[in-house]
């Protein structure tokens, strides 16, 4: 009887198994389903966008709380597991600004404008009141009255060419332009020059169009503004490195503008029209030809003066609840492993381009999962979808969250996949770290062209670019930051259609996407797609799909960028082309593994050891990425534990391969001692041994 | 046919279930078979220990390679896959030393004697010129002159006596009692006095017998002096936080001396003939009773003077090859999940107890898993089987090998069981991480006391001892410190007999161990038999046995010891209190969850998932003690990373509980500035955090 009921029962394992392999389809099969036509509608998309985008919604602001409301349900209305995690974080909001122009000594002042215009028709002028007045958050409050100073797009090389002019910017008021680097540099690059306060004006020529503007065009309007945070570190400022819960330690403000990632002195964003008056009252010597304004423009000046800016600006910092919405679909066979994907919910104004159009995406993903579910699939690893806040005031719920997170999310975290601005036009672009390379691009030959429905997105992609596809993650600009520079989680970001004129301002509103950034929404739908793909690969392939020999190259022309700098100076590069010797050879050894799995796939009955051999090689491909990091942070950056990739110094939008080198470069040129050339070889050292632990890691070996 | 093709493969693996499930007996099955004396001989423990210690065997020397070389042979003899991991490592050797004492002005001054005497008939006699002359590892090289002060132990409360009784230790040699503190703090507490020199001398009060000493009594002989290290640091000095490989930075010695952690002014250890000597020439104020000498000593004064120490000490440091052997028993289930057995090799002298009693320990329990592997037994985790070096001169090989494998070992290491000096006497002793207590305290109710064989080493252990049964892991005193306080792992530290007399000097040899240690070998045949059986739970069973409850009562109880030092004070320590209430509850809950997954174990068709619920289950085990690190390790320390365990500030061996709050509350009591208490609170809250990070993991639940 007992072996008699062996054989039964066996028969009955073997039967669930002919179920399990022959009724259900392969994954591939869903991943195909997940882009077809079928399944996405534009529709819902546009859907999304417009309930979200229907009033201003900063962070902290009731009308926030609403959008949270409505991003949950609709995640609960797809049956995905969802919650709110609040956090409790230092905001700052307007009070008091005024900025005026003293052109002579008879002549009262001119008062300059702040306001931006409502134009005829606008159907959202009914709600611009609730349009937050023109600010910079973070900014220091005060007032400073002094000569005008034209600096350029504030760049430590535009202050090098003025002090070359013989131009002192000390106890002056600089004018500065939008673009090329981080508004909040912009401030802290003016405060190291010497400046007493900061104007930053949107210039024509960079955001105007000739003579036409939103609603009629795509361009910035004359009194449109691009407000933004002039705060350069992540997180609550208040509370560095841990997460701002309701009973938390928090630093002080004067400890907050000890540690250098807020400005000291005040500024205020303006519009060209504004910005124009001010570079009128500016005489001195004529500003070099790319210093210069667009047609129409009068010719820039570099001042000092005779014009007199007066600029006050006072805000409040007041401690408010921000919303995280998560929604978790839980993997059923490696629970404990997650793909995470990310986009930000507030927004300065209506947020239409940034970040809604990234929200509506990722709920337009979450509905096709739910779509995917109802067929039969159901995912290998588990993919979690958040929904941030306070992305705009310096990644504060992403980080915060992060920071809560960090043991569990450093154990467990595969992949992180930021959207932020989806679409702001045409044109695919993506960053990502290295080994996720590869998997974007093929991702990117499954998912046809929104503008050109005879190719697919890699075939624009690849004809629209002369230098490498995939950017980098070394900046600030959204919120991949703390799970790449934090706690060194493989990441990407991706988006349709770059930079867009109307950014930052009220004119980012449904209308002009709807006009301008996807009539169609099928650049949100591709965006959809693209992202959800990636993200599918990632979660359900039984092999990660990463491949680390683009990384060991890649690291390889950082190292050969840096020989001109060193070039001339008693500094060995040798540890890092050794290093990465090491790490390409690992690379090229678990590729090899790869295929060789891969080859003797199907199922047989050593299948459990076959899974935990699986298993194994995917936590050395998991890991890897985190031994790039060191707790011990960057010299100066302790939150910046990543020694690949963190933003410059100088630029928190600029993206730098090796940052610890590059500012230990930086000093060591400026002080040139033995000593802070020791500094750099060291940071190359630290570098190299980082490159080390990840080839062990990957190699799976121990010493 | 293809349904029938079914059926027969699948009776196949139903054969195959059967034969696995039926002919293999339970782990359990083996775990007693290793315990059992059939399996155990003394004999080849006291062979090993025998062959381990002909030749005084000092990190860095020919003889310590060639013991290295024994145990990777008698490794490889058992089928174990083994391999050397050489580091090259900067050691200290003695080059010139001597000590003199001058009574008064006109005698000439008394040479002291430094040298061990060699007893009749001694077996080692034609080997003793091999031992390396009595010396301070790292002291700093050097001339002191000066009229000799008494300062007990050394201790900071020493020195506050001193300073009551109006002695000044300025300018003069201190001349301190071996015990109570790690020497290196002897000597720093003597710079921070302003001693130029310290002599360190070993009390027959606190080591010799009455009037009878080895080889005739187990007592340190007269001339006998305890050789050591006076480095606080752990790890190689010169590449502090990396491991020290061919090629490697290495930081310069004035930058090493700038850390703190070598000694400023020189020193050396002296015999209690030697000692007794000088303290015959101290006149002065008699000394507190507490600081009085044994049966037969003089009265001790405290001086200063009127006798004058003359003390040389000449010290080379040298890049020296260390090598730590490494076998490997793969675990057939979870091969990337590690339970590591370590060991040093490297003794002062001879070593027969410390450590290669536990050398011998190590081998014993390598050939018995090589038994138990002949009966069909195979590891679930992999088994690692470390010997390191150089573990004397400041747990160097062991700190190496684990900052080169740091990402790796973070990963996939579950557990560091340490044994060091296996055996010097009876009686159980335990030091661990608190989830590892109940695991040890089970373990010793399966293994018979060597000393009693009516009852278990528990029930010994148990009546021995009216405080808690098992110890902390904080202090520097063995090469678990890199596991716990630098990268998080749960560990323990074994042995039989506590401290002994001829502990570091050449009397440390076979004949003593043979004569008194364990003539009959059988403490240590217990000590591989509960080594080995903790290592046997850990490797073999499915759900990790680990008990966070214990942590967390023991946690609570360091809060309530901190109670008092800051009361009265403007400091909350509810935020502790609050993070431990929780750590309570997700223990509880994941015991719970252990309990009800193991009432429904057997095999089942859904084995697969249970396997992963298992797996994901005991990654929050072992993660949830990585939890207690942050990469920014201690104010001051950055290489300790454990916010619960660290060492005492001023007692390298003393283990302190949150080492970082301590440490500010010293600094605050003597500053007692509103800053310093802040920096209390400030560290009170890390410490809190980091607990909530081991609740979550513990948990697995994201917020």
């Amino acid at each position: 009887m007992f072996g008699a009921a062996i054989v039964s029962s066996s028969l009955a394992i073997a039967t669930s198994i002919c179920f399990l392999f022959f009724s259900t389809p392969h994954k591939s099969f869903y991943h195909s389903l997940f882009l077809s036509s079928t399944f996405s509608t534009n529709e819902s998309i546009s859907n999304h966008l417009y309930t979200l985008t229907k009033r201003p919604h900063i962070a902290g602001s009731a009308a926030n709380a609403e959008a949270a409301a409505y991003v949950l349900s609709t995640l609960e209305s797809y049956d995905i597991r969802s919650h709110v995690r609040p956090y409790y974080t230092a905001l700052t909001y307007p009070v008091r600004r005024s900025l005026t122009l003293a052109t002579t000594v008879r002549d009262p002042p001119i008062e300059l404008r702040l306001e931006q215009e409502i134009y005829e028709d606008d159907p959202y002028a009914d709600v611009a009141d609730q349009v937050t007045p023109t600010f910079h958050a973070f900014a220091k409050s005060g007032t400073a009255v002094g000569l005008a100073v034209y600096v350029n797009y504030g760049r430590v090389e535009d202050y090098s060419v003025l002090r070359e002019m013989g131009v002192n910017v000390s106890g002056r008021v600089a004018l500065a332009r939008y673009g090329k680097i981080y508004r909040g540099d912009i401030v802290q690059n003016g405060y190291a020059a010497g400046a007493i306060g900061v104007v930053i004006f949107t210039d024509r020529k960079d955001y105007g169009g000739d003579g036409k503007w939103f609603p009629d065009e795509k361009w910035m309007p004359p009194s449109g503004v691009q407000v933004g945070s002039v705060y350069s570190g992540a997180g609550d400022p208040t509370t560095p490195g841990w997460a701002s819960t309701e009973e938390c330690e928090r630093i002080t403000d004067e400890e907050v503008e000890k540690s250098g990632d807020v400005p000291l002195i005040p500024s205020l964003p303006v519009s060209w029209e504004s910005g124009d008056v001010v570079m009128r009252s500016i005489g001195g010597m004529v500003a070099n030809e790319d210093w210069q304004g667009g047609e129409g423009a009068p010719v820039y000046r570099v001042g000092p003066g005779p014009g007199v800016l007066n600029l006050t600006y006072e805000g409040k910092q007041v401690i408010s609840t921000i919303e995280n919405v998560i929604g978790i679909i839980e993997g059923v066979e490696e629970p404990d492993r997650y793909v995470i994907l990310g986009n930000h919910r507030d927004a300065w104004t209506f947020g239409a381009a940034d970040p809604n159009s990234g929200t509506a995406c990722l709920l337009e993903v979450a509905e096709r999962l739910q779509k995917l579910q109802k067929k039969g699939w159901k995912p290998r690893r588990t993919i979690i979808l958040c929904n941030w806040d306070a992305e705009e005031y310096g990644l504060i719920g992403s980080t915060e969250w992060v920071e809560e997170n960090r043991q569990m999310l450093a154990s467990r975290v595969v992949a992180y996949l930021n959207v932020d601005v989806a679409v702001s036009g045409a044109g695919f672009e993506a960053s990502a770290t290295p080994q996720l390379d590869e998997l974007i691009i093929q991702a990117a030959t499954q998912v046809q062209d929104p503008d050109n429905s005879s190719q697919t997105i890699y075939d624009s992609w690849i004809s629209s670019t002369n230098s490498s596809l995939v950017g980098r993650l070394g900046g600030g600009g959204s919120d991949y930051a703390a799970f790449v520079q934090h706690i060194g989680v493989p990441s990407a970001d991706l988006a349709f259609g770059g930079g867009y004129p109307v950014y930052h301002s009220m004119y980012d509103d449904f209308t002009w996407m709807k006009k301008f950034g996807d009539p169609l929404f099928q650049r949100h739908t591709a965006v959809a797609s693209l992202w959800g793909l990636v993200a599918l690969k990632l979660a359900d392939e039984e092999i990660l799909p990463f491949n680390y020999l683009f990384y060991a190259l890649e690291l390889q022309k950082s190292v050969e960028d840096l020989q001109g700098d060193v070039s001339g100076r008693d500094i060995k590069l040798a540890p890092l082309f050794k290093s990465i010797e090491e790490l390409k050879k690992a690379a090229i050894e678990i590729n090899d593994k790869k295929k060789s799995l891969k080859g003797r796939k199907g199922w047989t009955w050593t299948r459990k050891d076959n899974q935990n051999l699986v298993r194994e090689l995917n936590d050395r491909l998991m890991m890897t990425e985190r031994a790039f990091t060191d707790g011990e942070g960057l010299p100066g950056r302790l939150w910046y534990k990543h020694l690949i990739y963190a933003p410059s110094k100088y630029n928190d939008y600029g993206s730098k391969s090796f940052p610890g080198i590059d500012d230990t470069i930086e000093k060591a040129k400026s002080l040139n001692t033995a000593d802070s050339w020791h500094s750099v070889q060291h940071q190359i050292w630290r570098v190299a041994r980082a490159i080390t632990q990840a080839s062990l890691c990957l190699r799976g070996e121990l010493k």
